[in-house]
Protein backbone atom coordinates (compact mmCIF):
# COMPACT_ATOMS: atom_id res chain seq x y z
CA UNK A 1 0.00 0.00 0.00
CA UNK A 2 1.14 3.55 -1.72
CA UNK A 3 1.59 6.34 1.27
CA UNK A 4 -1.21 9.17 0.22
CA UNK A 5 -0.21 13.06 0.53
CA UNK A 6 -3.07 15.44 0.07
CA UNK A 7 -1.66 19.15 -1.10
CA UNK A 8 -5.10 20.95 0.82
CA UNK A 9 -5.86 24.48 -0.23
CA UNK A 10 -7.79 26.27 2.80
CA UNK A 11 -8.58 29.95 1.03
CA UNK A 12 -6.82 33.02 2.07
CA UNK A 13 -7.51 34.07 5.52
CA UNK A 14 -11.75 33.08 5.63
CA UNK A 15 -11.93 29.50 7.12
CA UNK A 16 -15.33 30.01 5.53
CA UNK A 17 -13.38 30.15 2.29
CA UNK A 18 -12.84 25.80 2.80
CA UNK A 19 -14.11 23.74 0.37
CA UNK A 20 -16.40 20.80 0.80
CA UNK A 21 -13.63 18.76 -1.52
CA UNK A 22 -10.97 20.40 1.22
CA UNK A 23 -13.47 19.16 3.80
CA UNK A 24 -13.46 15.79 2.69
CA UNK A 25 -9.63 15.85 2.11
CA UNK A 26 -9.11 17.11 5.53
CA UNK A 27 -11.31 14.24 7.20
CA UNK A 28 -9.35 11.92 4.81
CA UNK A 29 -5.75 12.92 6.12
CA UNK A 30 -4.28 11.07 9.37
CA UNK A 31 -0.93 12.94 9.55
CA UNK A 32 -1.03 16.82 9.25
CA UNK A 33 2.74 18.24 8.39
CA UNK A 34 2.70 22.06 9.70
CA UNK A 35 5.71 23.53 8.53
CA UNK A 36 5.96 27.59 9.49
CA UNK A 37 8.58 29.67 9.72
CA UNK A 38 8.80 33.79 10.58
CA UNK A 39 6.43 36.16 11.83
CA UNK A 40 3.57 35.34 10.92
CA UNK A 41 3.76 31.99 12.31
CA UNK A 42 2.06 31.65 15.74
CA UNK A 43 -1.67 33.80 14.09
CA UNK A 44 -1.39 31.42 11.15
CA UNK A 45 -0.93 27.75 12.92
CA UNK A 46 -3.92 29.62 15.31
CA UNK A 47 -5.61 29.93 11.99
CA UNK A 48 -5.13 26.39 10.51
CA UNK A 49 -5.83 24.28 13.57
CA UNK A 50 -9.12 26.66 13.84
CA UNK A 51 -9.70 25.11 10.62
CA UNK A 52 -9.01 21.80 11.70
CA UNK A 53 -11.14 21.92 14.73
CA UNK A 54 -13.93 23.13 12.58
CA UNK A 55 -14.04 20.79 9.81
CA UNK A 56 -12.71 17.86 11.03
CA UNK A 57 -15.08 14.72 12.45
CA UNK A 58 -12.84 12.64 14.05
CA UNK A 59 -10.21 13.25 16.20
CA UNK A 60 -7.52 10.65 15.54
CA UNK A 61 -5.62 13.01 13.72
CA UNK A 62 -1.85 13.67 14.30
CA UNK A 63 -0.38 16.91 13.82
CA UNK A 64 3.57 16.85 13.03
CA UNK A 65 4.79 20.45 13.30
CA UNK A 66 8.48 21.13 11.94
CA UNK A 67 10.42 24.06 10.98
CA UNK A 68 10.95 25.30 7.62
CA UNK A 69 14.44 25.75 6.96
CA UNK A 70 15.23 29.48 6.19
CA UNK A 71 15.77 30.88 2.92
CA UNK A 72 19.13 33.07 2.08
CA UNK A 73 17.98 36.89 2.09
CA UNK A 74 21.91 37.32 1.54
CA UNK A 75 22.64 35.34 -1.41
CA UNK A 76 21.48 38.72 -4.67
CA UNK A 77 21.36 35.82 -6.93
CA UNK A 78 17.54 35.09 -6.11
CA UNK A 79 17.24 31.66 -8.40
CA UNK A 80 20.24 29.86 -7.06
CA UNK A 81 19.25 30.96 -3.22
CA UNK A 82 15.40 29.45 -4.19
CA UNK A 83 17.07 26.49 -5.37
CA UNK A 84 19.10 25.62 -2.17
CA UNK A 85 16.14 26.67 -0.44
CA UNK A 86 13.78 24.07 -2.03
CA UNK A 87 16.86 21.32 -1.93
CA UNK A 88 16.83 22.18 2.05
CA UNK A 89 12.92 21.66 2.36
CA UNK A 90 12.99 18.80 -0.06
CA UNK A 91 15.55 16.94 2.52
CA UNK A 92 13.12 17.82 5.17
CA UNK A 93 9.91 16.96 3.59
CA UNK A 94 11.40 13.61 2.30
CA UNK A 95 12.50 13.01 6.19
CA UNK A 96 8.80 13.52 7.31
CA UNK A 97 7.13 11.39 5.05
CA UNK A 98 9.95 8.21 5.64
CA UNK A 99 9.81 8.80 9.53
CA UNK A 100 5.62 10.12 9.81
CA UNK A 101 3.76 7.99 7.73
CA UNK A 102 2.98 4.14 7.48
CA UNK A 103 2.50 3.02 4.21
CA UNK A 104 -0.97 2.96 3.24
CA UNK A 105 -1.42 6.13 5.53
CA UNK A 106 -2.44 9.57 4.28
CA UNK A 107 -1.05 12.39 5.20
CA UNK A 108 -1.66 16.20 4.03
CA UNK A 109 0.11 19.53 3.80
CA UNK A 110 -1.88 22.70 4.59
CA UNK A 111 -1.77 25.21 2.01
CA UNK A 112 -3.43 29.18 2.24
CA UNK A 113 -4.56 30.44 -0.71
CA UNK A 114 -4.20 28.15 -3.63
CA UNK A 115 -0.91 24.94 -4.33
CA UNK A 116 -0.99 26.55 -7.85
CA UNK A 117 -0.45 30.12 -7.44
CA UNK A 118 3.16 31.21 -5.76
CA UNK A 119 3.50 28.40 -3.40
CA UNK A 120 6.43 25.53 -3.33
CA UNK A 121 4.99 22.63 -1.34
CA UNK A 122 3.95 20.79 -4.73
CA UNK A 123 7.48 21.94 -6.46
CA UNK A 124 9.45 20.46 -3.37
CA UNK A 125 7.05 16.92 -2.97
CA UNK A 126 8.19 16.31 -6.80
CA UNK A 127 11.57 16.79 -6.05
CA UNK A 128 10.83 14.47 -3.04
CA UNK A 129 9.59 12.11 -5.95
CA UNK A 130 12.54 12.69 -7.88
CA UNK A 131 15.01 11.49 -5.53
CA UNK A 132 13.62 8.11 -5.11
CA UNK A 133 13.79 7.45 -1.95
CA UNK A 134 10.22 7.66 -0.47
CA UNK A 135 7.20 6.94 -2.96
CA UNK A 136 3.34 8.23 -2.67
CA UNK A 137 0.53 9.14 -4.60
CA UNK A 138 -0.34 13.01 -4.57
CA UNK A 139 -3.87 14.42 -5.09
CA UNK A 140 -4.15 18.60 -5.44
CA UNK A 141 -7.35 19.92 -3.98
CA UNK A 142 -7.61 24.03 -5.13
CA UNK A 143 -8.66 26.66 -2.68
CA UNK A 144 -9.45 29.97 -2.73
CA UNK A 145 -6.97 32.56 -3.49
CA UNK A 146 -5.77 36.28 -2.07
CA UNK A 147 -6.18 37.28 -5.96
CA UNK A 148 -9.95 35.88 -5.78
CA UNK A 149 -10.46 37.43 -1.85
CA UNK A 150 -8.98 40.90 -3.20
CA UNK A 151 -11.32 40.84 -6.02
CA UNK A 152 -14.04 39.54 -4.20
CA UNK A 153 -13.92 42.35 -1.30
CA UNK A 154 -13.45 45.15 -4.03
CA UNK A 155 -16.62 43.30 -5.79
CA UNK A 156 -14.47 43.69 -9.03
CA UNK A 157 -13.16 41.16 -11.65
CA UNK A 158 -9.81 41.12 -11.88
CA UNK A 159 -9.71 41.56 -16.39
CA UNK A 160 -10.60 44.02 -18.17
CA UNK A 161 -13.33 43.28 -21.33
CA UNK A 162 -10.89 41.05 -23.56
CA UNK A 163 -7.80 42.26 -21.76
CA UNK A 164 -5.11 40.00 -19.88
CA UNK A 165 -4.40 39.52 -16.94
CA UNK A 166 -0.95 38.88 -15.08
CA UNK A 167 -0.24 37.65 -11.77
CA UNK A 168 3.57 38.74 -10.89
CA UNK A 169 5.66 39.58 -7.93
CA UNK A 170 7.35 42.75 -6.63
CA UNK A 171 10.33 41.85 -7.69
CA UNK A 172 9.01 42.20 -10.92
CA UNK A 173 6.40 44.75 -11.19
CA UNK A 174 8.60 47.49 -11.27
CA UNK A 175 10.28 46.35 -15.04
CA UNK A 176 6.68 45.31 -15.94
CA UNK A 177 4.31 48.00 -15.55
CA UNK A 178 5.90 49.64 -18.54
CA UNK A 179 5.04 47.70 -21.28
CA UNK A 180 1.54 45.97 -19.09
CA UNK A 181 -1.77 45.87 -21.08
CA UNK A 182 -4.45 44.65 -19.04
CA UNK A 183 -4.23 44.43 -15.17
CA UNK A 184 -1.33 42.76 -12.95
CA UNK A 185 -1.63 41.31 -9.59
CA UNK A 186 1.41 41.72 -7.51
CA UNK A 187 2.23 38.82 -4.85
CA UNK A 188 5.25 39.34 -2.12
CA UNK A 189 5.88 42.99 -2.11
CA UNK A 190 7.44 43.97 0.92
CA UNK A 191 6.04 47.71 -0.21
CA UNK A 192 9.29 48.60 -1.90
CA UNK A 193 7.73 47.84 -5.32
CA UNK A 194 5.15 49.63 -4.55
CA UNK A 195 7.10 53.03 -3.37
CA UNK A 196 8.63 52.68 -6.30
CA UNK A 197 6.09 53.11 -8.96
CA UNK A 198 3.55 55.25 -6.45
CA UNK A 199 3.97 58.79 -8.98
CA UNK A 200 2.44 56.30 -12.17
CA UNK A 201 -0.65 56.96 -13.51
CA UNK A 202 -2.08 53.88 -12.28
CA UNK A 203 -5.64 52.73 -10.32
CA UNK A 204 -5.11 50.07 -7.49
CA UNK A 205 -6.93 47.74 -5.31
CA UNK A 206 -4.85 47.06 -2.69
CA UNK A 207 -5.95 44.37 0.22
CA UNK A 208 -4.30 43.36 3.80
CA UNK A 209 -5.65 40.11 5.61
CA UNK A 210 -8.16 39.27 3.37
CA UNK A 211 -11.07 36.90 4.84
CA UNK A 212 -10.24 37.88 8.06
CA UNK A 213 -12.04 40.42 10.74
CA UNK A 214 -8.72 42.63 10.08
CA UNK A 215 -8.91 42.58 6.08
CA UNK A 216 -8.09 46.17 4.90
CA UNK A 217 -9.24 47.51 2.13
CA UNK A 218 -7.34 50.81 -0.26
CA UNK A 219 -8.48 51.51 -3.70
CA UNK A 220 -8.35 54.54 -6.04
CA UNK A 221 -5.67 56.48 -8.06
CA UNK A 222 -2.01 55.17 -6.85
CA UNK A 223 0.12 58.64 -6.91
CA UNK A 224 -3.37 59.73 -4.55
CA UNK A 225 -3.56 56.62 -2.20
CA UNK A 226 0.58 55.08 -2.25
CA UNK A 227 1.15 57.23 0.84
CA UNK A 228 -2.20 56.30 2.63
CA UNK A 229 -0.92 52.65 1.66
CA UNK A 230 2.46 52.37 3.04
CA UNK A 231 1.26 54.52 6.25
CA UNK A 232 -1.55 51.93 6.88
CA UNK A 233 0.83 49.02 6.03
CA UNK A 234 3.40 50.00 8.07
CA UNK A 235 1.31 50.79 11.13
CA UNK A 236 -0.40 47.17 10.95
CA UNK A 237 2.81 44.98 10.59
CA UNK A 238 4.03 47.24 13.43
CA UNK A 239 0.75 46.17 15.41
CA UNK A 240 0.74 42.48 14.48
CA UNK A 241 3.80 41.88 14.16
CA UNK A 242 3.36 40.67 9.80
CA UNK A 243 1.37 41.43 7.26
CA UNK A 244 0.30 39.38 4.12
CA UNK A 245 -1.44 42.07 1.82
CA UNK A 246 -1.01 42.21 -2.64
CA UNK A 247 -2.81 44.70 -5.19
CA UNK A 248 -3.79 44.99 -8.59
CA UNK A 249 -2.68 47.37 -10.78
CA UNK A 250 -4.08 48.75 -14.17
CA UNK A 251 -3.40 51.69 -16.71
CA UNK A 252 -6.56 54.03 -16.15
CA UNK A 253 -8.53 54.33 -19.20
CA UNK A 254 -8.59 57.31 -21.57
CA UNK A 255 -12.04 58.59 -21.14
CA UNK B 1 -34.96 47.88 3.67
CA UNK B 2 -32.33 47.69 0.29
CA UNK B 3 -32.82 44.53 -2.10
CA UNK B 4 -29.55 42.09 -2.02
CA UNK B 5 -27.77 40.37 -4.61
CA UNK B 6 -25.64 37.74 -4.08
CA UNK B 7 -22.96 37.19 -7.21
CA UNK B 8 -21.71 33.28 -5.88
CA UNK B 9 -18.84 31.52 -7.57
CA UNK B 10 -20.04 27.76 -7.16
CA UNK B 11 -16.87 26.33 -9.13
CA UNK B 12 -15.48 25.05 -12.14
CA UNK B 13 -17.51 21.95 -12.54
CA UNK B 14 -17.43 19.39 -9.34
CA UNK B 15 -20.03 20.30 -6.62
CA UNK B 16 -17.53 19.62 -4.11
CA UNK B 17 -15.52 22.75 -5.16
CA UNK B 18 -18.31 24.37 -3.16
CA UNK B 19 -17.46 26.37 -0.18
CA UNK B 20 -18.58 27.10 3.14
CA UNK B 21 -19.02 30.43 2.30
CA UNK B 22 -20.82 29.88 -0.75
CA UNK B 23 -23.25 27.75 1.19
CA UNK B 24 -23.89 29.54 3.86
CA UNK B 25 -25.18 32.17 0.56
CA UNK B 26 -26.98 29.77 -1.12
CA UNK B 27 -29.12 29.20 1.91
CA UNK B 28 -29.41 33.23 2.58
CA UNK B 29 -31.28 33.43 -0.98
CA UNK B 30 -34.87 33.16 -1.30
CA UNK B 31 -34.70 33.73 -5.46
CA UNK B 32 -32.49 32.10 -7.98
CA UNK B 33 -31.31 33.94 -11.32
CA UNK B 34 -31.02 31.38 -14.03
CA UNK B 35 -29.39 33.00 -17.25
CA UNK B 36 -28.56 30.62 -19.88
CA UNK B 37 -27.82 30.33 -23.54
CA UNK B 38 -26.10 28.02 -26.18
CA UNK B 39 -25.54 24.79 -26.35
CA UNK B 40 -24.49 24.00 -23.12
CA UNK B 41 -27.29 25.30 -21.48
CA UNK B 42 -28.97 22.27 -20.08
CA UNK B 43 -26.00 20.95 -18.87
CA UNK B 44 -25.06 23.47 -16.85
CA UNK B 45 -28.66 24.19 -15.66
CA UNK B 46 -28.60 20.55 -14.65
CA UNK B 47 -25.46 20.78 -12.79
CA UNK B 48 -26.41 23.96 -10.80
CA UNK B 49 -29.88 22.62 -9.90
CA UNK B 50 -28.14 19.76 -8.28
CA UNK B 51 -25.86 22.10 -5.81
CA UNK B 52 -28.57 23.75 -5.06
CA UNK B 53 -30.44 20.77 -4.51
CA UNK B 54 -27.50 19.43 -2.73
CA UNK B 55 -27.07 22.40 -0.14
CA UNK B 56 -29.73 24.27 0.82
CA UNK B 57 -31.29 23.12 3.35
CA UNK B 58 -34.84 24.68 3.26
CA UNK B 59 -36.91 24.81 -0.51
CA UNK B 60 -38.82 28.05 0.44
CA UNK B 61 -36.75 29.61 -2.72
CA UNK B 62 -37.93 30.34 -6.10
CA UNK B 63 -35.89 29.82 -9.42
CA UNK B 64 -36.33 32.72 -11.83
CA UNK B 65 -35.22 31.36 -15.31
CA UNK B 66 -34.44 33.68 -18.06
CA UNK B 67 -32.81 33.66 -21.03
CA UNK B 68 -29.33 35.97 -21.83
CA UNK B 69 -30.11 38.10 -25.03
CA UNK B 70 -27.46 36.53 -27.59
CA UNK B 71 -24.13 38.38 -28.58
CA UNK B 72 -23.63 39.43 -32.13
CA UNK B 73 -21.19 37.06 -33.25
CA UNK B 74 -21.29 39.14 -37.21
CA UNK B 75 -20.04 42.79 -35.65
CA UNK B 76 -16.32 42.36 -36.26
CA UNK B 77 -15.63 45.52 -33.57
CA UNK B 78 -15.35 43.08 -30.23
CA UNK B 79 -15.30 45.60 -27.57
CA UNK B 80 -18.41 47.35 -29.76
CA UNK B 81 -20.40 44.31 -29.71
CA UNK B 82 -19.70 42.96 -25.86
CA UNK B 83 -20.97 46.71 -24.81
CA UNK B 84 -24.20 46.35 -26.86
CA UNK B 85 -24.59 43.24 -25.40
CA UNK B 86 -23.88 44.07 -21.64
CA UNK B 87 -26.07 46.67 -22.19
CA UNK B 88 -29.21 44.20 -23.62
CA UNK B 89 -27.98 42.01 -20.55
CA UNK B 90 -28.17 45.19 -17.86
CA UNK B 91 -31.88 46.15 -19.67
CA UNK B 92 -32.89 42.21 -18.43
CA UNK B 93 -31.17 42.22 -15.20
CA UNK B 94 -32.94 45.40 -14.03
CA UNK B 95 -35.85 44.47 -14.78
CA UNK B 96 -35.91 40.90 -13.08
CA UNK B 97 -34.51 42.61 -9.96
CA UNK B 98 -37.17 45.12 -10.06
CA UNK B 99 -40.14 42.49 -10.85
CA UNK B 100 -39.25 39.09 -9.06
CA UNK B 101 -37.54 40.30 -6.08
CA UNK B 102 -38.84 42.45 -3.05
CA UNK B 103 -37.63 45.32 -0.62
CA UNK B 104 -35.03 43.33 1.82
CA UNK B 105 -35.27 40.36 -0.09
CA UNK B 106 -32.24 38.29 -1.07
CA UNK B 107 -31.27 37.07 -4.95
CA UNK B 108 -28.55 35.03 -6.10
CA UNK B 109 -26.73 34.68 -9.59
CA UNK B 110 -24.77 31.58 -9.78
CA UNK B 111 -21.69 32.00 -11.40
CA UNK B 112 -19.61 28.96 -12.77
CA UNK B 113 -15.59 29.30 -11.73
CA UNK B 114 -15.20 32.62 -10.51
CA UNK B 115 -16.89 35.72 -10.62
CA UNK B 116 -13.92 37.52 -10.91
CA UNK B 117 -12.43 36.02 -14.00
CA UNK B 118 -13.79 36.22 -17.69
CA UNK B 119 -17.54 36.62 -16.32
CA UNK B 120 -19.41 39.65 -17.04
CA UNK B 121 -22.43 39.28 -13.94
CA UNK B 122 -20.48 41.61 -11.56
CA UNK B 123 -19.96 44.70 -14.68
CA UNK B 124 -23.35 44.06 -15.97
CA UNK B 125 -24.84 44.54 -12.19
CA UNK B 126 -22.71 47.59 -11.68
CA UNK B 127 -24.00 49.28 -14.65
CA UNK B 128 -27.67 48.28 -13.68
CA UNK B 129 -27.02 50.48 -10.53
CA UNK B 130 -25.59 53.13 -12.52
CA UNK B 131 -28.91 53.50 -14.33
CA UNK B 132 -30.14 54.20 -11.07
CA UNK B 133 -33.67 53.03 -11.32
CA UNK B 134 -33.13 50.18 -8.56
CA UNK B 135 -30.98 49.88 -5.65
CA UNK B 136 -29.49 46.83 -4.15
CA UNK B 137 -26.55 45.75 -1.63
CA UNK B 138 -23.78 43.34 -3.97
CA UNK B 139 -22.20 40.81 -2.14
CA UNK B 140 -19.49 38.54 -3.86
CA UNK B 141 -18.68 34.91 -3.03
CA UNK B 142 -15.20 34.02 -4.61
CA UNK B 143 -14.85 30.11 -5.97
CA UNK B 144 -12.69 27.70 -6.97
CA UNK B 145 -11.96 28.63 -11.20
CA UNK B 146 -10.98 26.40 -13.79
CA UNK B 147 -7.08 27.86 -13.96
CA UNK B 148 -7.36 25.87 -10.39
CA UNK B 149 -9.32 22.76 -11.20
CA UNK B 150 -6.32 22.65 -14.26
CA UNK B 151 -3.55 23.55 -12.10
CA UNK B 152 -4.99 20.63 -9.55
CA UNK B 153 -5.53 17.92 -12.17
CA UNK B 154 -2.46 18.30 -13.38
CA UNK B 155 -0.60 18.63 -9.74
CA UNK B 156 1.38 21.47 -11.04
CA UNK B 157 2.16 24.82 -10.32
CA UNK B 158 0.66 27.95 -12.41
CA UNK B 159 3.62 29.86 -12.29
CA UNK B 160 7.17 28.84 -12.05
CA UNK B 161 9.80 30.34 -9.80
CA UNK B 162 9.69 34.15 -9.56
CA UNK B 163 8.01 33.70 -13.10
CA UNK B 164 4.55 35.59 -14.00
CA UNK B 165 1.22 33.94 -15.47
CA UNK B 166 -0.82 35.78 -17.55
CA UNK B 167 -4.72 34.62 -18.17
CA UNK B 168 -5.36 35.96 -21.60
CA UNK B 169 -8.00 34.77 -24.24
CA UNK B 170 -7.65 32.71 -27.46
CA UNK B 171 -8.64 36.02 -29.36
CA UNK B 172 -4.97 37.45 -28.22
CA UNK B 173 -2.23 34.56 -26.94
CA UNK B 174 -1.41 34.19 -31.13
CA UNK B 175 0.33 37.80 -30.45
CA UNK B 176 0.84 37.52 -27.07
CA UNK B 177 3.02 34.21 -27.41
CA UNK B 178 5.92 35.86 -28.84
CA UNK B 179 6.90 37.93 -25.98
CA UNK B 180 5.84 35.97 -23.33
CA UNK B 181 7.83 35.42 -20.45
CA UNK B 182 6.18 33.27 -17.95
CA UNK B 183 2.83 31.22 -18.53
CA UNK B 184 0.30 31.95 -19.92
CA UNK B 185 -3.79 30.58 -19.05
CA UNK B 186 -5.88 30.56 -22.13
CA UNK B 187 -9.42 30.80 -21.78
CA UNK B 188 -12.36 31.41 -24.49
CA UNK B 189 -10.40 29.63 -27.23
CA UNK B 190 -12.16 27.61 -29.59
CA UNK B 191 -9.45 25.58 -31.15
CA UNK B 192 -8.88 28.34 -33.50
CA UNK B 193 -5.95 29.93 -31.67
CA UNK B 194 -4.23 26.79 -30.27
CA UNK B 195 -4.15 25.55 -34.03
CA UNK B 196 -2.69 28.82 -35.48
CA UNK B 197 0.01 28.51 -32.48
CA UNK B 198 0.31 24.58 -32.79
CA UNK B 199 4.25 24.67 -34.55
CA UNK B 200 5.52 26.56 -31.66
CA UNK B 201 8.35 24.76 -29.04
CA UNK B 202 6.09 25.39 -25.92
CA UNK B 203 4.23 22.73 -23.51
CA UNK B 204 0.91 22.99 -23.11
CA UNK B 205 -1.28 21.60 -20.24
CA UNK B 206 -4.69 21.31 -21.17
CA UNK B 207 -7.87 20.33 -19.70
CA UNK B 208 -11.66 19.94 -20.42
CA UNK B 209 -14.59 19.51 -18.41
CA UNK B 210 -12.73 20.02 -15.60
CA UNK B 211 -13.72 18.88 -11.82
CA UNK B 212 -16.47 16.67 -13.42
CA UNK B 213 -16.76 12.77 -14.34
CA UNK B 214 -15.87 13.40 -18.16
CA UNK B 215 -12.61 15.35 -17.14
CA UNK B 216 -10.19 15.33 -20.19
CA UNK B 217 -6.42 15.87 -19.59
CA UNK B 218 -3.83 15.83 -22.29
CA UNK B 219 0.12 17.46 -21.68
CA UNK B 220 3.36 17.39 -23.31
CA UNK B 221 5.31 19.30 -25.97
CA UNK B 222 2.58 21.36 -28.23
CA UNK B 223 3.77 20.22 -31.69
CA UNK B 224 3.59 16.67 -30.51
CA UNK B 225 0.19 16.89 -28.80
CA UNK B 226 -1.65 19.79 -30.33
CA UNK B 227 -2.83 16.96 -33.12
CA UNK B 228 -4.45 14.88 -30.33
CA UNK B 229 -6.11 17.68 -28.40
CA UNK B 230 -7.63 18.85 -31.45
CA UNK B 231 -9.35 15.67 -32.58
CA UNK B 232 -10.30 14.56 -28.87
CA UNK B 233 -11.89 18.34 -28.89
CA UNK B 234 -13.91 17.97 -31.82
CA UNK B 235 -15.02 14.12 -30.64
CA UNK B 236 -16.36 15.21 -27.34
CA UNK B 237 -18.00 18.42 -28.68
CA UNK B 238 -19.82 16.16 -31.35
CA UNK B 239 -20.70 13.93 -28.96
CA UNK B 240 -22.15 16.37 -25.92
CA UNK B 241 -23.28 19.25 -28.03
CA UNK B 242 -21.08 21.47 -25.94
CA UNK B 243 -17.38 21.66 -24.49
CA UNK B 244 -15.55 24.09 -21.88
CA UNK B 245 -11.90 23.69 -21.75
CA UNK B 246 -8.59 25.79 -21.38
CA UNK B 247 -4.87 25.57 -21.06
CA UNK B 248 -1.57 26.39 -19.99
CA UNK B 249 1.56 27.46 -22.02
CA UNK B 250 5.11 28.80 -21.56
CA UNK B 251 7.77 27.97 -23.16
CA UNK B 252 10.22 24.80 -22.89
CA UNK B 253 13.36 25.43 -20.59
CA UNK B 254 16.89 25.74 -22.18
CA UNK B 255 18.45 22.28 -20.83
Amino acid sequence: MKKKILVIGIGAGNPEHVTVQAINALNEAKVFFVLDKGEAAEDLVRLREEICARYIRNSDYRVVKAVNPPRDRADRDYLSAVDRWHHDRATLYQQLIQDELQDGECGAFLVWGDPSLYDSTLRILDQVLANGVVDFDCEVIPGISSPQALAAAHRMPLNRIGEPVRFTTGRRISEEIGDVSGSSVVFLDDGTALTAIADQDLEIYWGAYLGTPEEMLVSGRLPEVAGEIAEKRLKARQERGWIMDLYLLRRSRPQ
